[in-house]
């Protein structure tokens, strides 16, 4: 296997796992989050305005955390540093 | 085995387990939120348009750590640039 | 081994552990979801239209997270792109 | 080994695993759903009809993923598309 | 390891641990589900006909997962395709 | 190793493990039912014989999946087909 | 290493991973049926002779599925029909 | 190695692997058997006959449990009967 | 492979994992967080206040070991020292 | 390596497994057993003989599960059946 | 590979994985004691100085296991002694 | 790798190992009764010396455990029959 | 590979992995006790002084083995008896 | 590798995994047991000098198991046995 195709399967790898396992973490937290907040407009719906504030915002932190994932991914696939680096080496060659 | 073969392979490997293992977190989560969420309309069903409308959020910012997965499995196999790139490389040779 | 040994092995594993590992989440979430349905419905059956109404769209979303597993799955089996391309390659040749 | 028996031996352990790991979720789901609905029928007995239905429902779409890991294992023992084109390629050479 | 030893070991090992990890799943729900059950009869006994005619409803279905264990299990040892296509193969060389 | 040996040496391995693995779950599930009908009992003696009664079906269900295990491991140790079919190919040569 | 060597072998280890493996849920599901027992005869100790009758009897069943890995292991290392073979075998020889 | 070397290294092994992994399960359901007694003791003095006869015949039946296991490994190490076999053939030859 | 596809290679693979492995913890922890910051709003919607700003602290200090997490990821891709040496020691050669 | 010196490896390194595994077992059932005593001594003093006496035996019972794991364990060290005869072995040859 | 490009390597992959498995415990650890200070603020709303005083030092104590993890790993990547070790051996020779 | 060097490597390995596996199980053990004990006393002061007598009882038992662990791998470092063997073998030869 | 590079290899790995496992246990268990600090501190706010002093010395004893991890680990990095003895071996040659 | 090296590297290894993994344990168990103090104090102001007192005894004995791990892990790296021996050999030789 030459540079280029070691790099290339490695990154394809590496981009769906990353997706992958990263989804797990963040899935889960947002799924515990919706589940209180749920449960918490049951017990008091007058503080809807609230609680639903404060979901959003603690939702977009958790978000985020799939988001460094889902970034890491996509540069993997897209704006590989390695692979632009493998590119030119083998254009100049 | 030539470069474009261990592409395909990889490629193949990888788009089944992303969306395979990346499947587990949202299922579980949504699950979660959709048991609360009958369980607070069971509790107060009064509040049933303002825990719908919190619910389907909820939901929608889950799933779309799922559709994360699914769309880094669907460029895996249907716009893969390394696969394109070494498509190009063997009709270029 | 050919490559087309090689995609075609690798596309039936790929196939099968993709819908059994993306199984596992969907069907405990909506084992979860259910339980709660009947739950809620035991403890409120008034509100048993809004509850069945909800179970409905929560389930929907949960088993679309499984229908994306059966999807991939599915594609490496009968609409394989790599597949075709050895096909249409060996075919060629 | 000639590409047969790789392809044959291969769908014999992916058929196999398919459905022993998929059957976990769905199990454990049901389990769980059908064990809810006979708490409810005993706290509510007078919502037995309406328990019963959702339960039947419920039941169903749970069964629905283990009958995805059943068809693809049954594809792979009975109806295999690569064993099928390596029979036929192996017939015509 | 000419052909037809290869895949009868396959076929050995996968029966057996189709049908091992297959019980896992549906043991551990049957438990549950009759456990529930008991434990209703005992909090309302004048619903006992309801309650049993549910659990035997989804104890069947539980049941009917681990019975696409066996029989998988069981089309791997008396009656499977690929040994068949090697007997006669090998019968007609 | 001639072909006699690795089948005898995987049906040995199989066997065991089938029984081994497949015994967990339904000792678990047992257990969890015996655990129930016992604190029924305890809550509610009038209904012993209603609670007898289900737990020996509800029992019978979960052993039945040990059983086919058991099975299993039996026929490969003492009805092995693919044992014989070795024994009667190493006869007839 | 010759046949009866690797049998031999393979029996020994099959032997004891068979009876460790096996005797985990067994174990853990009798430990929780007299947990139970001896919880409900505190809580109701007059209805110790029906609990008591129901604990054993539910301590059978599990007990078997201890017994079907013992006696495996037991016919594994002093009832082994594939090393009888291979004695028969290597005398006859 | 020679075969006696290979079949007292895996009795060695096996010996010390099937205790050490027997003696988990049996430890826990010991343990939690005696802690519910315990609880009970405590709650229902008066029924302590009852409690600690039933305490002895559970602990004996979940002890049998470790008792196979540690007969098994005593079997490996004294009277392994591929061992015995094994000596008999090399002072024989 | 020369030492610059080495250090390439592993440089993906740690950057995806070590963001997609340090997601896992950060998510679960900040959703544990969110959800009880609204289980406590809905049962003291008086100090909001209070609890808003200590969500907000304590998401900061769970999200900056996910900051951690990110920023050696982005190091080993865009500022890796290793692979500036490993540059630096192929154009100076 | 001679027959003696994987004896010798294999004796040591199973000696410590067999310990060390089978020490997580007795030690987490013996907790349980030492705390379920005190939460019963404090919420029955009276009955604090039979507490005690009950929990000495449970203990006992425990403790004999990590007996049998140290006597295998100094077995292997200390008494190896297999050494001595490797030892005896060699010194005769 | 050289015994540069080696350490280099190596020094990628742990500084990784330091900071990607030493973020899942204080990751959890804070979120568990954050989500026990909006609860007891919720709950004691006068105690809120000493509430949140005692979080910051705990949130600190965590903080600094997470601390310990990132400095190792930043002396991987930037202070490596045997990296340094290395470079100034290969400017030497 | 002559025969010293392998036992002593191997004594290494398996000293730490049985320390630090056989740490976990009393620890949490350990942990727990103490827990337990610290419980009951703010419960029952009055009960004080009943408990703290209980509790050293059952925490030396725990601590047994860990000292087999302990003595064991005391035993391989420092009085280690194989590595004795092995020297004196040496220094005979 | 030199002894020197073996030697800086593993000492980078292990410095690693002892801090990061050895993260895990203590940040979980910091996070357990001053989550209870926080919910004691809100059932009884004049014992704070008591409760206070307490946490502090219990995060000191769970703060030392977290320590002692570190210690091992910059020990590792910079003060390796080993790598010193190998610096000073090849000076000395 | 010569001897040295081997037992150098081995002890390395050896000495971080035992810290590491011998600190889970006791930092688990004390945070437990931290953790019920604070509750129990709250609970009991009055009994702070009894539940002070036997936390700092339980502490002292959880603590000695991470003693042990960290006694064995400075004893491989500063007083290793067979390090001296092997160093001993090579001056003499």
């Amino acid at each position: 296997m030459d540079s280029q195709t070691i790099i290339a399967v490695v990154s394809i790898i590496t981009a769906g796992l990353t997706i992958a396992i990263g989804s797990i973490g963040p899935a889960l937290g947002e799924g515990r989050a919706v589940s209180s907040a749920l449960t918490s407009l049951a017990q008091q719906p007058d503080a809807a305005a609230t609680i639903t504030r404060t979901l959003f915002v603690g939702l977009a932190m958790v978000e985020s955390v799939a988001i460094y994932c889902f970034v890491v991914s996509m540069i993997l696939l897209f704006a590989n540093p390695f692979w632009s680096h493998a590119i030119a080496q083998s254009a100049g060659s």
